[in-house]
């Protein structure tokens, strides 16, 4: 384990450590601490999410950049086109800034549902396209052609022949314009990654060859294929590895061309869906792939298959979210307490006459060597065993049973020292417990979702004391009332963290790459709800605190569970007395975590 | 599998079918399609969330009832006292009539975060118990003295002793009176389950031997050993088995005593917590206990020890909430689509000139027979791969691809036939694509979040059709744009659906026991709000329909998130022509499910 919490691999250049500090690689390179002292200073408490748009901005332009490097190598016919798909992140306040900076490039909106088509309608640039997929009833479809008479350039993407049905009835029935149509194909060639099923012929999404030659069929009986412009596959999302995605341009390219070949005149792009992997993990590469070389295969393929059916060369379309979203959005979490184990030498309280076991650890722990360590060490693990027994059956007391942890750690500990094991897959074998949990003032379920959901890793990093060799392998508490609310230590994956007195210093941890998936998916549990948001900016040289959202204040979040806050605060007024009431008016307008106000009494 | 989806396994008799429908087993036994039927007919569309406060009734008596038989059965001394934890459901409309019902029993609140207490403060029935679990700040341990000097009977349950501590510096700086102090002990004997890590020597919660004695002196130096009045242990939720409850019982009985004979003389309960299963299964039996034979174990094993001990018997609390919420909410989700394969006959397009694979799979086809259909239907998969590839390569277009799924498909259906395969195992080694995809108007992820996150198993039952063999092995998709919104097919546990024309019939699938941490956990993926929500009550036979609760607009689903909705309306309205402004106005205004109207063009 290096001391640099594996930021060479995960950070792509965004963060560096210098000083001992995590800071922020761009403009003035503030530190994260100077960043969350800044925010506290100004009252707000508990966990905090810093947004860096200007992180978001150096994604959409390497995408652009990389794709049209490879266009312009490869003397490719087609343009480069991509849309944001909302679904990663709809917050308003990682959005505007997206939409602003993708107008120099068109960049694009993807939605999934009404509600974000609504976003999309407001928001998206005039001229960069919106695509919309999902399974659509013709409510949907009939907001799709409100969008079109707005001037939009939106591409109905279509999951079922249904949706073409329904799309001749609103063009017939309303006499709107009518948008582009796309087809999503259901492909043979599977995906790869945790999300693989969404590629793949028993997938949820798309229309398999049969369907596709239908729903030509019906579009040339209804005059529609004059709008087909767009086929649309997506083969999972997060790919490892790069060899599914050049079957799945294959496969896709000859559908295409044999569409283009039928007399789909119109039909001008292909659409490669999201899938551009982000490198989550802090211990190895996951991502087996650069996004030119993922550029170039697309651009490459595409251009062979072409040139093999003797048709134009597509446009590209691609709609990764997590690449553009999850590197600019970093969680901080204070550290609130150190938990260790109280089994300190001094709290050992040996009896006159101790059952004869502790008596027996007693002797073991003093007449540890070298030599002996392993077997006394092994001897002290059964014995404890035993003690437990005992207590259950009621053959000792509390105080035996407090000697013989006591004992059985010192023991342990005294081992590890005499036998100089460094090594921690060893020391692992001889006891697990001795990690240092660190409450963390946050809640799992609302802030790393993916992580309870799906195993999502995500980099974990103090953001200061990176001077200092981290000793404590750690796992880590949220504060919900759950126990899958903790990270556990890993052994395959360990963490260490920094012995730290906390009634002398804070000690905050960051999460890393959390921008995409995590705002939305955030669960309620306990109550616990949004970490106040923060985007962070540069003007002239100087870091700006933007948009500030605070945490929902604990009579917000009961208002927004339908409770009648009206009602609550006469019932609670009721039954108080007017001093206390009115410090109780002030929690329930304070957020939900923990340590959010310091004193009531000292005012 | 049998017709009636596993209702004797899980309902408990709260469900029952007749003439073909699930109907309620309470007052005048209504159909769920009648209740459904009643609610769409107010216009509120899309899934729906049906709680029935008389199962909750149910549950809360029967704990009740079974432990107080017990504590009669075995002349037990201690009495029988039960919290809800708000965290398995804190939604009022599920509440506020669980409180009204519990008044009778002093059925309290269990709080674990500050919103929690919150509710509790204003909604338990004054002389029923409060308990305080969790990681708490010296602000919620003020809120608890708060709670107290209302006239609560509250207890904090200590998880550290730096919580003690800010008991001491509370009741310093306030001179408020002091709740009651209850211990959370750290077990060695783990729990069992799916969530067994909150039982054991390393979880999340609770003081070691140790601990327990250092905070023990700490109450007597400070003087609050009389405000210890209960230990609390938690074994983990929804335990399978019986038998680490014993060993639990075992051990925090004799911590107990002892904490007694060391002079604890307010100290008169034991809080078991929860950890009552819920039958989830549709398919077999997993919670291996009666509610009485947990009953009688509790009881018999605490008066053993207090007996060994020579202490008094503790009065004994739960803390169950899975067991008295679960069963009372039924999720109705409208199907909105069947998607099979479009593999018929008729869509078959053979060439004049077919590739010779093609000739070879029609050459299969026609001359299939019982004696050789198992050698071609073989035969026709390894073709249809080889297939596949030839697409890939450009060999063959897609006319032919087509014509070679359509052709394998009837191959397999034809050897099926032939065969007469009844067994499903046999058959689903043949081929595994042959379910038919049901569509469902909702969000997993909003409406059944353990799914995703803990694979937890909920009953699905039709709610009509019920007289009628189930034929289509059925994979469930719902309605947000991701590959994880899927509850696939699984042979080991097989859903079978009917095969029904929506275009002249509803058809509702009913998820049962979802009344626990479903609402409470739900995420907004793609923007997905809640159901609508109805609480179902009887009056004089009838049933009403009590405390509709729609589904989120659209508009307030975005204002939720932070838009600027006004703003919003200002973009749209400039860009729009008054008149299909006004029509998107009415779409801003619904909520956000499929088919939730019907035609604007209508009116």
């Amino acid at each position: 384990m290096n001391n640099n919490y594996g930021i060479d691999i995960w950070s792509d250049g965004n963060f560096i450590i210098e000083d001992g500090l995590a800071k922020v690689n761009y403009d003035c390179k503030p530190s994260l601490i100077s960043i969350v002292k800044d925010i506290r200073k100004q009252d707000f408490k508990g966990p905090l999410l810093l947004r860096f748009p200007h992180i978001t901005n150096k994604q959409i332009t390497t995408l652009y950049d990389t794709f049209n490097a490879s266009i312009k190598e490869y003397d490719y016919k087609g343009n480069f086109n991509a849309v944001f798909p909302l679904k990663v992140n709809q917050l308003p306040n990682f959005i505007h800034p997206l939409v602003a900076m993708g107008k120099k490039y068109n960049y694009g909106l993807e939605a999934g549902s009404k509600a974000e088509l609504i976003i999309a309608m407001t928001y998206n640039n005039m001229n960069s396209p919106i695509t919309i997929n999902g399974f659509k009833d013709k409510e949907m479809i009939h907001l799709c052609f409100i969008a079109k008479s707005m001037g939009h350039n939106i591409t109905i993407i279509i999951e079922g022949l249904n949706e073409l049905e329904m799309i001749v009835e609103v063009l017939n029935e309303t006499k709107l314009a009518c948008p582009n149509i796309g087809l999503r194909v259901r492909l043979h060639s599977g995906g790869s990654g945790l999300w693989a099923k969404s590629g793949g012929i028993n997938s949820k999404f798309g229309l398999t060859s049969t369907e596709i030659l239908e729903a030509y069929e019906l579009m040339e009986d209804t005059d529609l294929v004059k709008y087909l412009t767009m086929i649309h596959f997506h083969i999972g999302s997060a790919m490892n590895s790069i060899k599914p995605l050049k079957k799945a341009l294959r496969e896709s390219g000859h559908i295409y061309a044999e569409l283009k070949n039928l007399g789909a005149i119109n039909l001008k792009s292909i659409n490669i869906g999201g899938g551009l992997a982000v490198e989550y993990s802090a211990y190895e590469r996951t991502r087996f792939y650069s996004l030119s070389e993922f550029a170039n295969d697309v651009v490459f393929t595409l251009k062979e298959i072409a040139k093999q059916k003797g048709v134009d060369e597509p446009n590209i379309f691609t709609e990764s979210g997590r690449f553009i979203s999850a590197a600019s959005t970093v969680l901080i979490t204070p550290v609130l307490e150190l938990f260790s184990a109280e089994y300190e030498l001094d709290h050992l309280n040996l009896k006159e006459n101790n059952p004869p076991l502790i008596q027996e650890l007693n002797d073991l722990f003093n007449d540890m060597t070298k030599r002996n360590a392993y077997e006394f060490m092994h001897d002290s693990i059964d014995h404890m065993e035993s003690l437990l027994t005992l207590f259950d059956l009621g053959y000792i007391d509390l105080q035996d049973r407090s000697n013989a942890e006591i004992l059985t750690h010192q023991i342990i500990k005294k081992a590890i020292s005499l036998l100089e094991i460094d090594d921690y897959e060893e020391l692992k074998k001889l006891d697990e417990n001795i990690q240092e949990k660190y409450l963390l003032n946050f809640s799992l379920f609302q802030s790393l979702p993916d992580y309870w959901g799906i195993d999502q890793e995500f980099p974990i990093m103090p953001i200061t004391h990176l001077d200092k060799k981290p000793t404590r392998s750690a796992s880590l508490w949220d504060i919900t009332c759950d126990s899958d609310g903790e990270l556990p230590f890993d052994l395959k994956k360990p963490l260490y963290l920094h012995d730290v007195n906390l009634n002398k210093e804070d000690y905050f941890l960051g999460f890393f790459n959390v921008g995409a998936y995590q705002d939305t998916l955030g669960m309620k549990h306990n109550l616990f709800s949004h970490p106040t948001e923060v985007n962070i900016v540069f003007k002239d040289g100087k870091v700006v605190l933007e948009k500030i959202l605070e945490s929902q204040k604990i009579i917000d979040i009961l208002e927004d569970i339908d409770y009648d806050t009206d009602e609550m605060k006469s019932i609670l007024s009721k039954n108080l007395s007017p001093e206390i009431y009115k410090i109780l008016e002030k929690y329930l307008n304070e957020n939900s975590y923990l340590k959010t106000i310091w004193s009531y009494y000292d005012e």
